[in-house]
């Protein structure tokens, strides 16, 4: 097995406090070597052992690949119109989500794909090594089997999110749709995917609702994530701790005991700025939950709707602007964050063992990811210790 | 002279009202014809005329190369701690503009030259076609006239901005160095300048002392242009208008009667979002200026110290999110808008006889600029009528 080493790192993220200074244990003047498509080593480029190649980034800050453990990337359709009436103040008659289902509905297979590739080809090239994607806009137990068979062809982490919202065909009837996903719609769905998810707000699915789904796919072998405090407070919050969700996502809207419960358990607390950003809603307040001692990631919530952002770049600026996060914080929750949000120990950091995916800035130091809100700094993309984009 | 055609144009952005749709003059399934790097034609692309050669963008959105009216580009020093520093709410040591003041003197004309370069590069790559630099950062007269020169040869639109800030030499007497900006400085650097510019703010020039540096720029042949109202209200912006200022940037705080005056004036109002963002200040109110019948430009205000962004997609996404502009108003004010800061007619717009300075999106709708927020979407750039970054 060949050793490859990245040298002439003038700063480098590791997120292993054992490793450098402080909760990203920085090195500086630093090296990786990479065997096997995972880190070999990390240290002082000094103290650096013997390779076959080498790769010298000329004082580039290298970090983990952003870990974006929230998006909503295959769909059809085109909602810009609806985005700028918004923006403008202006009514408009639009179906919301149920604009995208229609559209993904009518969707071949193929048009999905390749509108999915696109995206995350997008988001590989501005640093996301690690990426999350839900179904949820069929609602059909055949259109959400072959979207997340869609899914599964961009990522291996993939979320059944039959329950994002009711679909028209089933308005009034909540119940009966819930039904259908428990039953045949999970039965259909659960070999595709690893995640299942359920959207708990006003206007979607209660957590009584919420819980049968959650509970039936934890039954079939799935992990559990929760949509919940985006437009209000919510007893989802309560409910993904008590089912031990591996993340409760928005958590726009908590009350003092939800911030208990989630510094006193394993389940991350996703914040979403993007949707924020994209609705003009108020912000998640990040620097209460750290203060608490709560665990915090980023994730882009990329979507048609409501965020149609991909780069996580901008969420770590958004979140130091905006939520109280220091971009020591913001890094880390963008990166270690978003694996702890999909249970992951291979990705988020670069230590021996893990993965070789990282990213090298056209800047010398991370806090240049908030320092300059919208720059693409993201040079090169290193994923499994090659260059995939850059 | 040879013709180029540009077709398969989904969307074109002209802002030539009688060209097309809105303020913006949009033209779908556009073309535009280049002849000796200006505009020779626009309009649908099944009446474009015969041309020798032809490029198809398949359907992306083009618009006007965005016109940055306000930057601070040619410095050197780091002051990336001291953003972090304020980002986490700790206290700094830092001599804000002082201290790139104090690196940007000891450094050489080729490294000033080297990181202009690169920053204007940046820009470039972002669809900045048309950029205005300040001085500010020597403020000797040899260190203030070496700044410009290097500006110079990043562009045409260089502004000599002897009175950013009092040089600590000089502290307690602002009037000495008003002595100092208005005689022998302004004689060495209005050869070099088309702008003079003055930082109108509690702590850097009061108006009399503005008043001066701007009148005795004027008797050089400079073009005035104005810092005002940043941090709180100022008569700088009655100055401004006053004295017939191309623009007064930033706009932060104004006052009813200031709203008045800028409306009823060729002053342009240009905001800069930027500097909002990275130091956590209120933004702008876009809405009012609009309303009232003002003119709004957006520009980067790229610095070390309050807004390193060097992205116009940025701007205008968080124009759109925070000042209460529609996507159609904060394009226009990042091309047409820049232009009149500039007092330009020959950029800004796609019109027969302008620059063929224009940006080809990854994206089918300028709306995309504010709906992605943070995606690098600008995917080749075309200068003179030539493809020059993509
Ligand atoms: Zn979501
Ligand atoms: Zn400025």
């Amino acid at each position: 097995m060949t050793a490859h080493v990245v040298t002439g790192i003038g700063q480098l993220v590791t997120n292993d406090p054992t490793a450098g200074d402080g909760p990203l244990g920085v090195v500086t003047d630093a090296a990786v070597v990479v065997e096997g498509g995972r880190v070999a080593w990390v240290g002082a480029a000094r103290e650096a052992p013997a390779a076959d190649t080498v790769s010298d980034v000329g004082g580039a800050c290298v970090l983990p690949g952003f870990v974006d453990s929230h998006s909503h990337i295959v769909f059809a359709g085109d909602r810009t119109a609806e985005f700028e009436a918004r923006m403008e103040g202006r009514a408009y008659s639009a179906g919301g989500i149920r604009t995208t289902v229609a559209a993904t509905r009518a969707a071949d297979d193929a048009t999905l794909a390749a509108r999915g590739r696109r995206l995350a080809g997008e988001m590989l090239a501005q640093g996301t090594t690690t990426l999350e994607v839900k179904s949820g806009y069929g609602l059909t137990v055949a259109d959400e089997q072959r979207i997340l068979e869609v899914a599964a062809g961009l990522t291996d982490e993939v979320t059944f999110l039959g329950a994002h919202v009711v679909p028209a065909e089933y308005a009034g009837r909540t119940d009966d749709y819930v039904d259908l996903v428990v039953g045949e719609m999970l039965d259909a769905c659960a070999p595709h995917a690893r995640w299942v998810d359920v959207f708990c707000e006003d206007g979607a699915f209660d957590t009584t609702q919420g819980r049968r789904i959650l509970e039936a796919g934890a039954a079939r072998g799935l992990g559990v994530r929760v949509h919940a405090a985006q437009l209000g407070p919510s007893d989802g919050v309560a409910m993904a701790v008590e089912l031990g969700a591996a993340s409760v996502d928005h958590c726009t809207f908590l009350t003092g005991a939800d911030v208990e419960l989630l510094a006193g358990s394993r389940t991350v607390a996703t914040l979403l700025p993007g949707a924020e950003f994209s609705t003009r809603q108020p912000y998640p307040d990040a620097r209460r939950l750290l203060d608490a001692g709560a665990t915090v990631a980023l994730a882009t919530d990329c979507n048609p709707g409501s965020s149609f952002t991909s780069s996580m770049p901008f969420c770590v600026a958004v979140a130091v602007r905006e939520m109280g996060m220091t971009p020591a914080e913001a890094v880390w929750a963008a990166t270690a964050g978003g694996a702890r949000a999909l249970r992951r120990d291979d990705v988020g950091r670069l230590v021996p063992g893990a993965r070789a995916d990282f990213v090298e800035l056209d800047a010398p130091s991370y806090v240049h990811l908030a320092y300059r809100p919208g720059v693409p700094l993201v040079r090169r993309v290193w994923k499994a210790g090659a260059v995939v984009a850059g």
